[in-house]
């Protein structure tokens, strides 16, 4: 919808039969992500290509970029898909990440363990999302179970963080609007994120972060857009650690694509992260990033949706309801964005 | 593109092969507005109709309304493509219009002109819109080049208000949040509205207008919307007209849809017109109709879109690019809004 509020027109290429962004897109193809020839002649059919799954194989992407611009770039995905590619690549621009090591069966779970301590949480490498595939593990003795639990894939254990709140940068790389086709980053305001049951519930601007950790935040998402070569939104999680030595950063994980947490600049910003996302991988100079009100986004996510006529109701409400046929538990089906009179 | 954010599918029906409509639509039908059947199967496939397009002939209309709910009522359609009829409705409701009198041929002209006065504007009663069918008339003399040049097509005479400004209503009509079906109205901020070349070049919001003038426009665009059964949104264009015996308000027209002067609405207001349009035809709730942010709406016609570019850098620009296929002279290709702090 981002696109077409620009003029573009948009093809959407699925695995899928039925999917809401097709419902609302000019052209839609209906393939699997390792058949080939559909997807060199989806390339062919457009003129640039993006995603907004981050789990899209590698494989799609690189053979898609045979054809077309591929944006944001393989690289991210690839980075972005497995948690210890992740946290090691993190690590290695020298940002603070949770302090994590290699599981791939009971030995190495126990060489772990004794690296990272415990309470820790053993995560799959691979598929992870919104809690699943993960296991909190407390006590030694809970390590086979943890391991059964997560279906022997292979995993890392995550240090637990002390932290005092979780905040996000949704940042976008792309062209600067100088005409001289030089690569600039912008960021929306950072908000603080909440979650019920490992699942996003709200996400709210302004944060009560100071001046000095903003602008730390936005530091460690340029870093890790630029070593990406990004174009498009990045979204960086991170936790705020206060502590007696002053505030810490320490990343949690990224997003190649437009972010639930960002959801809010729908209808508190001039021009909202998905439509910066579009502007940036066609080449387009980036909209302002700009907030014009306080907004709290609030997740439907299941049942919540049968509480839709609430919503409706609110005066202060901004709706958006994403056309999901079914309101599965943990399902993402819509969110609220309410808007304050800007504070700060 | 509003009910889609609602979760709602769209199917339209179009007389054109292509709209930019049916490119963001999950269902879409190309047929003769004078096709029985096919608009029978097209309303026995959706829950309830409505149009963004004022000359859908009323027949088209009353045709689909036996099958399924048709909003805004075909009533409306009536009253507003017919400029004596709309005329003649809202002089009834004892509103002010301009001085006018039924043209049909050269005597009932000539009656015309000495009971409305020069100068004067000639209209054609039907299909006329942004200066199209339209001749202005000073002088006695230039009677028959006038009827010529509206190609003798029946008529109105109008006479010419001296006006200061134009500003219009935008009216949402739809249920209450109280659960009790019980219809109520909305209106957004009343914008100024400025032409060039009889179409719509920008409306800005907040308008210089009291208080009670305001309250009176308000009070005018709520009367006509009753007066037509009205659900959905209703655009009252008026002038405004400050005499030495205090200010008068003189509807100049009607419009039963989604109106050009509310577009701001799409970038400063919580929930903009469509979407209470929208919510309005389903039968949900009325959203909010505040406005968060000072906004100018600059219309881009025909080679306007050609400084696309330009826009696009503006940081403070929301921009709306329709996807129309030619950019031909008089054509609406987009809209820019530009918001302001909010300051009354």
């Amino acid at each position: 919808m981002a696109a077409a509020k620009l003029g573009l027109r948009c093809h959407i290429y699925s695995d899928a039969a039925t999917s809401p962004a097709a419902e609302v897109s000019s052209g839609s193809t209906v393939g699997d992500y390792a058949d080939l020839e559909r997807l060199e002649a989806f390339a062919r059919s457009v003129d640039v290509v993006t995603y907004e799954f981050e789990n899209v194989p590698v494989a799609t992407a690189e053979h898609l970029a045979q054809f077309k611009a591929v944006y944001p770039p393989p690289r991210a995905l690839e980075v972005a898909q497995d948690r210890l590619v992740e946290k090691s690549f993190i690590a290695d621009l020298g940002i603070a990440v949770a302090p994590f090591a290699a599981v791939d069966d009971g030995a190495s779970l126990a060489t772990a363990i004794a690296d990272v301590g415990l309470p820790a949480i053993l995560k799959t490498r691979r598929l992870g999302y919104d809690g699943k595939g993960q296991v909190r593990l407390r006590m030694r003795e809970a390590a086979s179970t943890a391991l059964a639990d997560i279906g022997h894939a292979p995993a890392i254990l995550e240090g637990q963080v002390a932290f005092e709140r979780e905040v996000s940068v949704i940042l976008v790389r792309g062209l600067a609007d100088d005409g001289a086709n030089e690569i600039v980053e912008a960021t929306y305001d950072i908000p603080v994120n909440t979650h019920r049951d490992g699942i996003l519930d709200r996400s709210v601007v302004p944060s009560p972060l100071s001046p000095a950790d903003r602008d730390e935040a936005v530091a460690i998402a340029g870093k890790i857009a630029r070593a990406l070569d990004y174009i498009g939104v990045l979204a960086v999680e991170l936790f705020h650690v206060p502590t007696a030595d002053g505030d810490h950063l320490v990343v949690n994980e990224i997003a190649p694509r437009v972010h639930n947490s960002g959801h809010w600049t729908m209808d508190a910003c001039t021009v909202d992260q998905f439509e910066n996302h579009i502007r940036a991988v066609v080449g387009w100079p980036l909209g302002s990033t700009s907030r014009h009100s306080d907004a709290e986004m609030l997740n439907l996510i299941g049942r919540d949706i049968n509480n839709l006529h609430e919503h409706l109701k609110d005066g202060s409400a901004a709706l958006h309801i994403y056309g999901k046929n079914e309101a599965r538990d943990g399902r993402k089906m819509g969110h609220v964005n309410q808007l304050l009179p800007k504070t700060a």
